[in-house]
């Protein structure tokens, strides 16, 4: 069934058997900590782990199924929590010595809903420094010489390992997207303010957003529908009107090929030809697939993306950092890297109209996309440059993720590729607030696929 | 200048002082130290005071204005911070038994933004519990046999008893304006999502607002104009546009006088007749009054914001407190007073639907008053349905405050009337984001009643 990662384990296809009793929460949560056992030490996905707690939930779970009350469509899913979430019985140490041992008195809002529906939750894992700073000590399960990709290190490789069906990321610029893609799972980044960062810990108000990294597309919606009974932002719309479970598939008619600058200059042959492969086989299921070439929506798309649009979406990141990092910077200037410091330097230098000029590109570009995206259905573009790169300095590149980021735009990162052996994900991008078509979508390509 | 209130002193009144060195921010904080130690053990307003650090940030400003060279606007100004915002130098317990001697590891947005400006954080007044539970030990400066209003019960006390200049509050249904009614000071709330709550406790995401208390109009805009640098959330536009300096006085040319269920069964003759005082003047002075007797958008507007809306909206407040009160709920029942497990029950019987609709009638209804709100500079009505009423075990109704807060709109409580020796605010409520506007049509008024 997961051709490319054969590791993963799906909750949402054990839950039937938990209803017919062949299977339990229990069960499930023992053969996550056998992996768990038997992959930690080279994996490194966890900061913390708390086997006590999560059996004691896994058991409570398992009778409600016995009972034939499951409290929700979570109810007993075992569930990692990147280490910027508060969370009430384990420290939450955000990746940085200036946390070191910080425990929260409660539970942050995405933790509290997962919690009110019976999930297991059994562990923190491991992020980069505040989700935006130096790497970890998280390693690819697929290859322990590779990045698992960033931020939300542990969460993406604890999933690709088998360690867990689902786990809890975020996105600034690319820190769920990209390590779902380096590890062969599903990545999903809802529509901008869908989810609510209660409790997590903030870089960018404009751009935070909640990100699930799962083993499968069910499990993934699954996950972020039942989160989404926690509000967002005031207004946002809600996932689970589209459904608990993932939305039927349905045919996209036309896709857009997004090629911005890094199509050519970050990719090899081998990652590009991977990725037409895909194009293909969708061209060949019927589906328009639109570019520069032939549309002159998707022409002015990327021209308009272009690097001064970047610069001025990371000076609003900057610029909001400054609450609360300058504290940080202040009080501990020893413990945070540098890239934290210049951040803050680059926000110094800015004055509050200047914040205003990038918030207002911001919002002008947000409409403009709007209206070229009319009739096309999604974009499709990689979801990193290629496979994990080596080494463990680097989280990889952001290239192709930030503009669905900025955008604030619904986006999947799907398990379909691979190059050199190693896992690669499609990027599927959807319009504002249509995460459910977008799920919709992104099924039917995974089934095309034979998933 | 202050006929109604003589306690207050004026942090704005001084500056010029501070600047030409014939007085000093170490001189000022003095004096409110001084009426804190002769009046404190009365009124009651702080949880926590900080002399020690106030003192030192009071002579660092002291040494800036001598070298010419202040940080801000609100450099040298002492501030007294809700104690459900957090702060790294003091406890931040909520007002409540289940968070006793809480102390959080960093500043929230907005104390950080006073301090990155130089203001003299002073101490942690004294709330309600949670801004929205059981009443706390605050006394009416005025007349300590009274309430001085909640849930910002200390914030207005000491601004009223002249400890503080000005105070930083929040409102989710009245907690600003109703006690600087009650305390004879100005009160502001912005538009909702204007000054970010990043730090602060909340209740409810749509309907919690950052709310000044202070002395004079001038005092309570220059720290909210500087708050404004710590963004609020995305896209929302800042206060400092309008200037740091509140606006100058305009003269309003239609201002629509709301009159709700509450404005015959809740007040006496003495309070409208004095109300009715302040529009004459402005009658007088060329301004048109309109209301349900000659404006049909005013009648619609009443007939619109009944029962039913404000029902609605409350049904949203009690959703959305279910992260983290929920929590809390479990964890600490005995330490919870039953008007929050009510809210909990509430929100339990509620589904996401039902949520949904309450925010879809928000929408509308917003909609609906900007339309009937267009060709009306200001809406005036009651900031309390008369003074502070005796007693300790209630804050005071809420009937005239809900509408403004459920409905995102900036409003001013100005100290403008006095009724049985006691002082009533007049509410000014704007179009939403026009914040600057209404501070200059509020201006005017205040000038033209003598201050």
């Amino acid at each position: 069934m997961h051709a490319y990662n054969p590791n993963i384990i799906s909750f949402s296809g054990a839950v039937s058997a938990f209803r017919s009793g062949k299977d339990t929460p229990s069960d499930f949560l023992e053969r996550c900590i056998s992996v768990i056992e038997s992959r930690e030490s080279e994996v490194q996905a966890f900061e913390t782990l708390n086997f006590e707690g999560a059996r004691a939930a896994a058991k409570a779970a398992t009778a409600r199924y016995r009972a034939g009350r499951p409290l929700s469509m979570v109810d007993g899913c075992p569930v990692g929590i990147k280490d910027i979430m508060d969370t009430c019985d384990m420290p939450t140490q955000m990746g940085t010595p200036a946390f070191k041992g910080w425990q929260p008195a409660y539970d942050a809002a995405c933790v509290q809903a997962l919690r009110m529906g019976g999930a297991v939750i059994l562990g923190k894992t491991v992020t980069t420094a505040f989700a935006c700073g130096a790497t970890n000590k998280s390693r690819n399960p697929h290859d322990t010489q590779r990045t698992p990709g960033g931020s939300s290190s542990g969460s993406a490789a604890s999933v690709g390992a088998g360690m867990l069906p689902v786990a809890l990321g975020t996105q600034t610029q690319g820190s769920t997207l990209r390590p779902a893609s380096f590890c062969g799972i599903v990545g999903f980044k809802p529509t901008h303010g869908v989810l609510t960062m209660q409790g997590v810990h903030p870089i960018s108000h404009t751009h935070d957003h909640m990100g699930i990294l799962g083993s499968t597309l069910d499990d993934t919606w699954r996950i972020a529908s039942h989160l989404s009974l926690a509000q967002g932002h005031p207004g946002h719309p809600f996932l689970h009107r589209a459904g608990e479970r993932p939305p039927r598939a349905i045919k996209p008619r036309r896709i857009l090929h997004l090629q911005t600058p890094g199509w050519l200059s970050e990719t090899t042959d081998a990652t590009r030809a991977e990725f037409e492969r895909v194009l293909k086989a969708m061209r060949d299921a019927g589906v328009e697939i639109v570019s520069r070439e032939n549309h002159s929506g998707a022409a002015a798309l990327e021209a308009a993306i272009d690097e001064d649009y970047i610069n001025s979406c990371l000076n609003i990141t900057a610029y909001e950092m400054q609450w609360p990092y300058r504290q940080y910077v202040e009080r501990h200037p020893s413990l945070l890297e540098q890239r934290i410091h210049d951040r803050m330097r680059q926000a110094g230098a800015m004055k509050p109209a200047d914040y205003t000029v990038c918030l207002a590109n911001s919002a002008r570009m947000r409409k403009k996309v709007k209206s070229l995206l009319r009739g096309v259905d999604a974009i499709a573009t990689l979801a990193a440059s290629g496979p994990a790169p080596l080494g463990h300095q680097h989280t990889g590149s952001r290239t192709f993720l930030v503009y669905a980021t900025f955008l604030g735009l619904p986006a999947f990162s799907l398990p379909l590729m691979q190059v050199d052996g190693l896992p690669v994900g499609m990027q599927l991008i959807g319009a504002a607030g249509k995460d459910g078509t977008l799920c919709a979508h992104a099924n039917w390509l995974m089934q095309l696929q034979g998933f």
